[in-house]
């Protein structure tokens, strides 16, 4: 296997003369295998090493011995070590993300920092074959671009993954043979969840039933992929800076550019404005090459995380909205709302109950003869309070986004159907058990919230 | 759904006034939807129709009845009504085709000759949002390229697919709430094996356990990865322009491109020589990519199908072999050999017996002291025969590709190991059960086939 990741690591110039690499160390078998076989090359390849270990404190006493054993290990074979704990409950909790999302940004900060310590250049982490393939399989399942579907990459700026060859069958031999001992792995269950269901049942029954070689043909369908997506970025970047100017994009410019390139750089330039493209959907890039379509002066989109498109004489912006804009409109039944910012329309309906209504995710019915007072659609104020469907009693608004974990920049641009402070119905979310139909129920109100 | 399928039929300009729609007719769900919808349509979109119904005579009496439904449904609209019946069962044998592809062709054939005889100009075939779905996890599964993540295109030529955007669901909705009684499709089980275990086992536990959305989101993957697979495409070919020379393509310009166009020029060329791209896969355009890399003049290289990659005076060339080359080399024990225009190397090693030892498909061990006379590695002669392991007896080596398919033009060049006409392994298809190891065994013969 040394062999099989040295060429690896020369073909994708992984790592040059005099590099110091930090190595990722759980002491899982995957960076146990990992760190002996850089330690194996390092007098070869003339490089330093560091391991670095980061205790999430998820599991407990398990997790400290983890923590020995990866000590025990870099003593060993005097590797320097550098371990830290983080409370990744708690930084979850605090910033609202997955447990899983925070264990990855802790275990890179540690790694920044060891690597601004040491003055060091590489990150190298122990990903392997099978979670790659399983990575390209959830990407593909939620209907990923291109770039999804290239998966982990073998080298990211200074980060690099020189065990993406193996299988993991090859690592665990490795272990073996060489008599490692590496802890197992007991990783945060409902955090890998999904990756469970994919590793344990999906790859599994594909093996058998469709295609024995699936780990190594996705392997290889990702280096071909990945080789396309750079180069439509590489394009793409090419005539965005052609037609930037002063922060916006020239439309007459844009209009002439293939699709494909179209909707990269409106990506790169929501990149360029937000830092990153985290809740930005192809949904929000399609309603943005349907705005400059139109390419009418004044005419905006709000975006997620208080962001908003603009076309101003002839130039698209993508724009941070600082100030809190609020917005509520009295809903006429029945009758046609359009939320032209948001890209919404809310259309209102009276029907005889005929029975076989049910709701879907875009379409509420209510018992129109139970609601009293005058309906309007706003997004949220203090105060504001909802009898959720499918729990008991009364819940504050504010709460219900908390539980959702509905970022603190977005809440603001979601849409509530509300009768004063009760809110029959928050937009994507949640609605009220209060004013449904039954069997009494004569007349219905159907209200329907499409994009459009 | 007849709106949603008149938007995407305009979305795609599938359509235009005057057009002769010929619509491929089976009388299943999809296709009667699909007829009975353009029916509806015609007026609004002046066009004229014609069904097109293609008996394959495979499944016996159901299938007149099917053809006999056609045929009544077509009278009852007044919708000119042509039908064929076609052996395809027998014409998959003449072609060694699979009937699933046999079929396919046959009705293309039927489809244009209609098409022909009443001067037409479209074919609108009844596929799926479904089917869409199951063909990209089939080739997803298979690794494939941008390509066949692209799915099943909603226009192509004059090929149009306007229920592309419609679930089954909604086209059995379709047609039971239109009372159109379609027989149902009892397709040849076997020839769709892989897509019913896709259909009926693998998408359900996807919707159950993963992405209850995911027909839907590979659907919209779908359009995106096509627009980026356009792109490339059109790009590569504009470069290709630019570097053909004489039916070959000059290294030194070739050499400065992005490597995904690089990937798509060659398959480009291979494609202008050979008519299409059955039976190249990426390991064959890979090898031409490291023979262009190293650039000497009378390097070649065998491709599949009877082709021949080579290198001449600063051009690449891919040609037709159109005599037959035979080749012969005895096999040295222990030894290598190198088969450089196949791009295959034979090792063969001696070892002790120590029990553990496993054929792979690269990989046959033998009882070195039960082989007697001298082994050739050689391509087939007249009168060879083989001992095939798992089967009775004796087989015809000519019988052998014929039951496998392998067709003709791939016979000549894959790499017999034989003793006199005795083979002992048919590299890729099947080996002896003569001369094997077994708990006597001493002395052992490993020989090794692989690329490189």
């Amino acid at each position: 296997m040394i062999d099989k990741v040295l060429s690896y690591i020369n073909k994708n110039s992984m790592i040059s003369n005099g590099d110091k690499v930090v190595v990722g160390f759980s002491g899982g078998p995957d960076s146990t295998a990992l760190l002996h076989i850089l330690y194996r090359l390092k007098d070869e390849l003339k490089i330093s090493l560091y391991a670095v270990h980061v205790n999430h404190l998820i599991r407990g006493q398990e997790a400290f011995r983890d923590e020995e054993f990866s000590k025990n290990f870099c003593e060993k074979l005097n590797i320097p070590f550098y371990s830290f704990r983080i409370d990744v409950t708690k930084m979850a909790k605090e910033k609202g993300l997955s447990s899983e999302e925070a264990g990855r940004i802790a275990r890179y900060e540690c790694f920044n920092n060891v690597l601004k310590e040491i003055n060091g250049n590489k990150i190298a982490l122990a990903h392997n074959k099978n979670d790659q393939a399983e990575t390209i399989i959830m990407k593909f399942l939620r209907g990923s671009g291109l770039k999804g579907l290239s998966g982990i990459q073998p080298v990211r700026d200074n980060i690099i993954r020189p065990l993406l060859i193996c299988s993991r069958e090859e690592i665990e031999y490795y272990c073996e043979h060489n008599n490692l001992q590496p802890v197992i792995d007991s990783t945060n269950k409902e955090a890998i969840y999904l990756r469970n269901k994919v590793r344990l049942e999906l790859i599994p029954y594909i093996i058998k039933n469709i295609n024995e070689n699936v780990v190594d043909n996705l392997f290889k369908m990702a280096e071909i992929l990945n080789d396309e997506n750079e180069y439509i970025e590489k394009e793409a970047l090419k005539y965005y800076e052609d037609i930037k100017d002063n922060g916006g994009i020239i439309v007459e410019g844009f209009k002439k550019l293939h699709v494909a390139l179209k909707r990269r750089i409106i990506r790169q330039l929501i990149k360029d404005v937000k830092g990153d493209l985290n809740g930005i959907e192809n949904l929000h890039v399609e309603d943005c090459l349907e705005l400059i379509e139109r390419n009418q002066t004044g005419k905006m989109l709000y975006l997620p995380k208080n962001l908003v498109a603009e076309i101003s004489y002839g130039k698209f912006f993508i724009k941070r909205l600082d100030t809190k804009k609020d917005f509520e409109y009295i809903l006429k039944i029945p009758g046609i709302l359009r939320l032209d910012e948001l890209n919404l329309v809310v259309k209102t309906e009276l029907l005889k109950n005929h029975g076989n209504l049910t709701d879907t995710p875009f379409i509420k019915y209510f018992d129109y003869d139970k609601i009293k007072g005058g309906l309007v659609v706003r997004n949220r104020k203090e105060g504001d309070y909802i009898f959720p469907k499918g729990m008991k009693g009364k819940k504050k608004i504010k709460d219900l986004f908390i539980d959702k974990k509905i970022p603190r920049d977005e809440r603001d641009s979601i849409p509530l159907v509300a009768i004063g402070k009760e809110v029959l119905w928050v937009y994507g979310i949640r609605d009220t058990k209060n004013y449904k139909i039954d069997e009494h129920t004569k007349n219905v109100l159907k209200i329907t919230i499409e994009r459009g």
